[in-house]
């Protein structure tokens, strides 16, 4: 069977939660993630894996102990494993994540934000 | 070490050659490729991975023995392992491939179209 095409802003349409990770599609065994972010996330990070973060609209800032990345649309950022890091955005941004699956997002601190199954639209 | 952002406009103007991969970036054992298109390619497949294509800028077409898909901006196509694929695009095009290390270009259909070395821009 073959697989269908996916179209972003059809599917960014389709839910409106901020912080809340949409599967849109797999390759092998990773996940491409579609996200509305706003606001402050939590401090956390993945220990056996990279992360990728592209934003697909808007602006956000991958926020590291040592350091700030400022991220515009078309702006691609490989988060390394184990690498503390916090996402944070001013104003709505809308994000696609590429990770393995079963990776849960807030990694290894658990909070009122972390989200353990998985969702698709 | 952390990583740097990539900006896909400024990686793009690195190059105008056509069906030549370029590395912008690892997540993993899997790499980032940026594409420039225009044309036919040869028909080929991977036997043991899945090869996302999302489109950055233009209209392209992937021809499958049973079917055609059009992809425009903001679309995204993971062709099963196995799958023959000929991507086609009347005009140029910008594409994001995303697939494991060492996946040669033209899969099992050794041309002149070949790529079988890392180019990194």
């Amino acid at each position: 069977m073959l697989s269908e095409k996916i179209n972003l802003k059809n599917k960014y349409s389709k839910f409106s939660d901020y912080w809340s990770p949409k599967i849109i599609e797999e390759m092998n065994d990773y996940q491409f993630k579609l996200v509305k972010i706003k606001g402050d996330f939590v401090w956390h990070s993945h220990n056996n894996t990279d992360e990728t973060f592209i934003v697909i609209e808007g602006e956000m800032t991958l926020k590291f102990r040592s350091r700030e990345v400022n991220l515009s649309k078309g702006e691609i950022f490989v988060v390394e494993k184990g690498i503390e890091h916090k996402p944070y955005s001013k104003n709505e941004c809308k994000i696609l994540i590429i990770e393995p699956k079963g990776i849960i997002n807030t990694g290894e601190s658990v909070s009122e934000l972390t989200v353990s199954e998985d969702n698709w639209i």
